[in-house]
């Protein structure tokens, strides 16, 4: 049976990264993009409550459909899923984002977020993201490595409420493939300060990230050896290893 | 020595429920507000990058010191740390937010993306929700509890990278408090199809929050049963639970 596979990302339709998606996973099955009509960077998991959505559907693109809406990533999976296709799509890949979603960054991600709204659906799902954000580097590299990873996901799913988080380091020859943990950094924000033309000053988010120690089996580590990192993401924050702390804490409330 | 609480929502300044947070926190230390000019619901941890951001110095009210951003939530906590603050504070506390976010509702919440920011700096931070959405509704009756929770937060803080999240019943006599894990649950999506008057469809975001299976010892039934519901929740995303399995699928590659 052919299979579906919805495809969506955070630096819109026009981006570089998609169209290297849709052209990896092309023989893999039935694709229907729907994508943000822009660039959604740092959107997070935010969704769109207090406007309406639109849709467009664009030319297909030989049997690829497609699809921009004005919604945030994860907003294009709800409409995919709720508006566009006509049954559960065996796959959902966002990406390939033009900049790492590594360690704490998979929180801000619009990519990830995409993901992770699979993941609360239980559809196998990943989100692909290359540590260099220029926007102009050649992805062919990737195609074996996606290919695979996706065909896998299909073929063997995962957990419920879980995806995964794919990033590829900035080298065109990655050493292999390692699955590991989320490393444990941290932005150091500084903020440019500056003045408009009536002298109001003005803010702009920029920081260096910092990862404080060296973490065994992170992602961070992976990818700084050369290797394309696979974590395994869950849908549940819940701080397990602290709840009896926690429970102490707030005894006698 | 005098403590620094650091206060942000995603309702805006102008709700309620940060009102009553206020009011609540007074007698515990300096207030600084730092909160969203307008309402920022469902922005889940958004961050503003492509576009400069504000800050309005609005007048104190008494020693509160007051301001607002054309930010996120997430921007807030990042700019009251970075501009606004000489130190860092020691605690920091958003909401209370107009509507629950138990469940997976922290990945979409904003008021948990600025406590989630707080965890990321390492500073004791904790989001306050309350399951009825009404705006109207008389916090009064949380006061003792936002109070002590927040105390004990500033004595024994929290271990790095976690915060917590607070969730409390819709009725003004809670059982109790309890500590307890994230239940898993998913939106049935299903979006509210509507023409505009040049007959052009748009789209709803509506839903009903389903959560499969009674799940022992999590904020749903907590809440379900009169209590208030205090998960820790952790910046780290790895589903530490299926790494081998992960391991297992992905070998080779």
């Amino acid at each position: 049976m052919n299979k579906t596979i919805l495809i969506t990302n955070d630096d819109g339709i026009d981006a570089a990264g998609i169209k290297f998606l849709i052209s990896f996973l092309r023989p893999l099955g039935k694709l229907v993009i729907v994508a943000p009509e822009t660039g959604m960077s740092g959107m997070g998991h935010a969704v769109t409550i207090k406007n309406p959505l639109r849709i467009k559907h664009l030319p297909n693109d030989g049997d690829v459909e497609r699809y921009t809406t004005t919604g945030t990533p994860a907003d294009c999976v709800k409409l995919g899923l709720n508006q566009i296709l006509k049954q559960k799509p065996d796959l959902i890949v966002s990406g390939i984002n033009h900049g790492g979603n590594h360690s704490i960054n998979v929180l801000y991600s619009g990519t990830m977020a995409a993901a992770i709204e699979g993941a609360m659906q239980n559809i196998p799902s990943a989100g692909f993201s290359m540590c260099n954000p220029n926007p102009k580097i050649d992805f062919s590299f990737m195609e074996s490595y996606v290919q695979e990873i996706s065909a896998r996901l299909m073929k063997n799913g995962l957990p419920a409420g879980t995806c995964i988080n794919v990033n590829f380091p900035d080298t065109d020859k990655p050493a292999g493939v390692k699955v590991c943990k989320q490393s444990i950094g941290y932005w150091n924000e500084e903020f440019d300060s500056r003045l408009d033309v009536h002298h109001q000053p003005y803010y702009w988010l920029k920081g260096d990230f910092i990862i404080p120690e060296v973490q065994e089996d992170t992602d961070e580590n992976a990818l700084k050896q050369g290797f394309i990192s696979i974590v395994p993401v869950t849908i549940d924050l819940t701080a397990h290893t602290i709840l009896d702390i926690t429970r102490n804490q707030f005894q006698g409330l």
